[in-house]
């Protein structure tokens, strides 16, 4: 199976290298607008060609993976319909779903039925082709959301792959995959990346900054990741993350009431009911 | 020297497991008001005798160490001073300094210029003494915030025994150590705390925890952390908590604006600032 990867980052890398080592795919023609990283894709042999376009990367394509943020789908999408195979499948790694699904409807035509919408939970906090690797999906869930014109051949097709790669395969709707990650992962991406920003921004951040030990390391973690990519996921699941973004600041405002007022107990309540929860879900947490 | 123990947790435990492991103290009399977790410790030889109470805990002791939850050092405080012996040094691991000051100043008297407050920045983020490791401060920081009137001698020495647990030490002044921490620690469990909360409070908290990756997993470990100990941090620390959180919600409340307005440059602008920050800082805080 001949493979075209549009987009060379931490994803689309980790899982093209997968697909090859896994002997899944015998090619990948390779696309991205940054010719350093695609340069860098070949050189770690996560590509087995450089294209010229993402037109040219698709030609010979027996399956097409869709690897860039998710604010570029639709106009990736526009430029390689034209070339696409009549059998080719489309595919893609894409945080949010809706919105993919939705450029697809609009630019794909007749290869509708054969996009198989996608999204792999795994990731590292360095982006990059630099931190790519095969083994990225082992053990970790991909979601397929495909739709009711989906071709069913197409979504097996495409959960098979990732079975190969070692993941464990899940269908969701899109709609419904898309409230699920606004809130365990668009919102938390969110709040880290404005409390980074929100010490950055001050004068005393590197003092700050200095002191800071294991928890903030690890609650800030995520902060380090694409800013490109994540505003886009953010804007592109604006409608779903706004909801758990407007429930989390109205929680805030009442444990700023609280603690304002010297009210502990309510304060404890809060926490007393997340230190529950995130214990009980530590085992399946902790085997991420 | 003899130690003191009053409150066998996490960082209790790990500390009197250390000296003693060092050879820095030839016994340990422990007491904590939780039975269980005093055998516990007994068990594990974070202590070597258990006190029926704080106050005969002390009475032989030349180092005292108060591992309590803040809010509950002045009762501990105003229990222990009539048993103290003349000579006997005091010192604590609270998480926030200025109240603990203010209560040591209150209720230890004469003994107020033998207390050396401080705060050792290490943790894991399940508490108590079962979680306890001799290992927990090597090359983490110990940061002493004596007053003016602190005895200098008393100082060194709490100082010296923590350098040969492994920790680096630095001395600050407390109200300045709670605006640091306010904003690298204090804010970031409170965060924490409320995201998991938020959705644990839902019908579909289990649906939405079932999917969780390992940005998830890292941006809540800290909401396994002790409740109570936590709230206490909060509230003694509510008022340098109180001004980062309130910058931290107009933030958000920026955030939210742009997201609903579409606009993604005004969002990516937080994230970029975020990130840049985050990496900058990740050789420092990975080695924490």
């Amino acid at each position: 199976m001949k493979l075209a990867l549009i987009g060379v980052g931490l994803i689309g890398g980790s899982f093209a290298r997968a697909a090859l080592s896994a002997g899944a795919v015998t090619s990948v023609a390779g696309f991205d607008e940054d010719a350093q990283a695609l340069s860098a894709a070949f050189r770690l042999g996560a590509i087995t060609s450089i294209a010229d376009s993402a037109a040219a990367a698709v030609r010979q394509a027996d399956l097409v993976m869709l690897a860039v943020p998710v604010g570029a789908m639709a106009a990736v999408m526009e430029a390689i319909v034209p070339h696409l195979r009549a059998d080719a499948i489309v595919t893609d790694v894409g945080s949010t779903k809706a919105s993919v699904v939705a450029a697809a409807r609009a630019e794909l035509g007749t290869h509708f039925v054969r996009f198989v919408p996608g999204h792999p939970i795994a990731g590292r906090e360095r982006p990059g082709i630099e931190s790519s690797e095969p083994g990225l999906f082992e053990g970790k869930l991909f979601i397929a959301t495909p739709v009711a014109e989906t071709d069913r051949g197409a979504t097996e097709l495409v959960e098979g792959l990732w079975r190969r790669l070692g993941a464990r395969v899940e269908r969701m709707d899109a709609r419904d995959h898309d409230r699920v990650f606004a809130a365990v992962s668009h919102l938390p991406h969110l709040l880290a990346f404005a409390l980074v920003a929100q010490i950055a921004g001050e004068d005393d951040a590197d003092r700050k900054l200095s002191r800071a030990g294991a928890g903030f390391r690890d609650f800030t973690r995520i902060a380090a990741s694409s800013p490109r990519m994540w505003r886009d996921v953010c804007i592109a699941n604006r409608e779903a993350l706004a909801v758990e973004l407007r429930g989390y600041r109205a929680l805030l405002g009442e444990l700023q009431a609280a603690l304002e007022a010297g009210d502990g107990d309510a304060v404890e309540a809060v926490f007393r009911a997340a230190a529950e929860c995130r214990r009980t879900h530590a085992p399946r947490l902790d085997a991420e």
